[in-house]
């Protein structure tokens, strides 16, 4: 088969590789039919993230048909349509049993970074009873790749996590892939103002689009300033970082009101600078972390009653095999006005 | 009448004083019959808090009787036994509405602070209606003073925010008046073990007595090995700060289990390095804050019905008039093993 794999860093190809096999009763092997590309995969090809090795086959989201299931596996049978989440989980390790699915002790975020990913035309998922969802009929297959990663993370992480409520007031710093998400899934909460800011205007443009209320351009507008006129001087009650640099962390820092929640998103590779000397007297709660997938069955929901539609982020289509000028593409993403990619065969 | 006054910094005095007029006829005036000095008194004497201007009264703690309420108090008369809770509030403002006392617009931390406090004959008490606390027959009025700041800071800042849950493993970083009071209220919710760590082994034997069941002393102990051994290489459930400087904020970063909370009580001076390069993918969470005192009928319930015993905390006693000597004795509490005082007339 051929496969997308890390050959070093700033390397990469579009491999002859072999099929994988069932290794455990509990695995499955899926054969992709979508997949996309994220921004991690861009991290990792830098040479970010040294636990992938040269050889690795990237990617952590997709949907696909199953080939093959292992001896043990009970919902899955050969022929079954299947969204793949990204993070792996035996569902019955002591983190699963609290659905921490992210520090499952046999699992976690692996595919793509400690075992084979899914940018390749067959991929093995353990512990596939707990790892796999079954696609009702008739969905959406590629509004379903975004279920895979970006949306559980955005509403995970920064949705829940930050406990959007009716009415409030709330900054998503970051319009990329996953801050959109979280604009996206924040709606369901119904907050009453969405502040969206990022550098580049074509992503604040779609997020007005996808139900930003406001949108401030970093290097343009006074953000901060701007956040605290709009909130009669108190800052949001929710402030979402959803980019993992020290300067969006900070802005996080001064939007946020007394009683507020900051809800880290981004991926960091730095320290940052906590201003408790300011904040500990504002009753501020920070939160962070990697998306559990937990509530995929919520969120399969929502698309198929049509609540929310994650295709509106897909902005570019390849056949699998030109997934190399995918990468061209999604690596540019704000020449190519970018979002998300999608990859079929 | 007497009351002690900041004189600008490293200078108090008892010292006479107008006894204090009611000013708006929701002020209540309170003869303090029992009032007790906090660590935040302390940090203003040293000048660390610019807005305690000279000639004010210090004090934020204490019961007493009501000696005249304003016309539009209708919860409290004259003779009235009542408790002083630290934080004033009105009530009625959006913050108060939610609870979040600690930021009502016309209150939250003002006590010895930006109006004269409670270490005097006489104070006068804003919004005495949500303000003050009825004292039931029969108290203990000393371990109701403890009740007017620390224990409902430990168990709201700590405890709550906290999220401390039956069997948790936890630890409480700082074993002074308030890392105590978490160490009290934190038996409410049944956790499996409570691990206190200090530099003071006379603090720490304390702690074993009111319940810790493991302590560490810093620089005897490698706090951090101990922990991890302690909690099979996991880290505890929930890290609870009640110091305040950098040094012990960087322990509970590194103490805290994936899914594990940060609680933040101590008051910091200065930012602290926040590793959210490691923490990001840990799912945690970090609260931090000023007490609402919006527990404060939960917890006189507990003291009445004996499930908790605050006067365990108190060291020292002394009248009222004694104050510049308690001053000393709380000043140089690891010498003289003192935990909280009591001034009383």
């Amino acid at each position: 088969m051929k496969a997308l794999t890390y050959q070093g860093p700033g390397k990469k190809g579009w491999v002859e590789k072999e099929k994988p096999d069932i290794q455990k009763p509990t695995d499955v092997i899926v054969r992709i039919t979508k997949t996309t590309i994220c921004g991690t995969d861009l991290h990792i090809l830098k040479g970010d993230v040294p636990a992938v090795t040269e050889g690795r086959t990237l990617g952590h989201e997709g949907v696909g048909v199953v080939e093959e299931a292992g001896a043990a596996v009970r919902n899955f049978k050969k022929g079954d349509a299947v969204l793949i989440s990204c993070i792996t989980s035996c569902g019955s390790c002591p983190n699963c049993k609290r659905q921490l699915y992210s520090h499952c002790s046999d699992g976690g975020w692996i595919l793509g970074h400690l075992i084979d990913g899914t940018q390749a035309e067959y991929v093995r998922i353990p512990h596939g009873d707990n790892s796999l969802y079954p696609i009702p009929e008739g969905s959406d297959e590629e509004a379903l790749v975004m279920l895979s990663d970006i949306m559980p993370t955005g509403f995970e992480i920064g949705v829940l996590a930050g406990q959007v409520k009716p009415g409030d007031s709330i900054a998503i710093v970051g319009a990329g892939p996953v801050g959109m998400a979280v604009l996206l899934t924040a709606q369901f909460y119904s907050p009453g103002r969405i502040i969206m800011i990022d550098t580049d205007g074509a992503r604040l443009e779609m997020a007005r689009q996808f139900g930003a209320t406001d949108t401030l351009t970093v290097g343009k507008d006074d953000v901060i300033a701007s956040v605290m006129d709009m909130t009669n001087g108190l800052g949001v009650d929710v402030a979402i970082e959803a980019v993992g640099v020290p300067a969006t962390f900070d802005t996080c820092q001064k939007i946020v009101s007394a009683g507020g929640n900051i809800a880290n998103v981004g991926v960091h590779g730095t320290a940052v600078e906590l201003h408790i000397e300011e904040l500990w007297i504002k009753n501020i709660n920070i939160s962070m972390g990697l998306v559990n997938t937990n509530t995929t069955p919520m969120l399969m929901k929502t698309v198929q009653s049509g609540k929310v539609k994650p295709e509106q982020l897909i902005t570019h289509r390849f056949k699998l095999d030109e997934i190399e000028q995918a990468y061209e593409v999604f690596g540019n993403a704000s020449r190519e006005k970018a979002m998300k990619v999608i990859l079929a065969q």
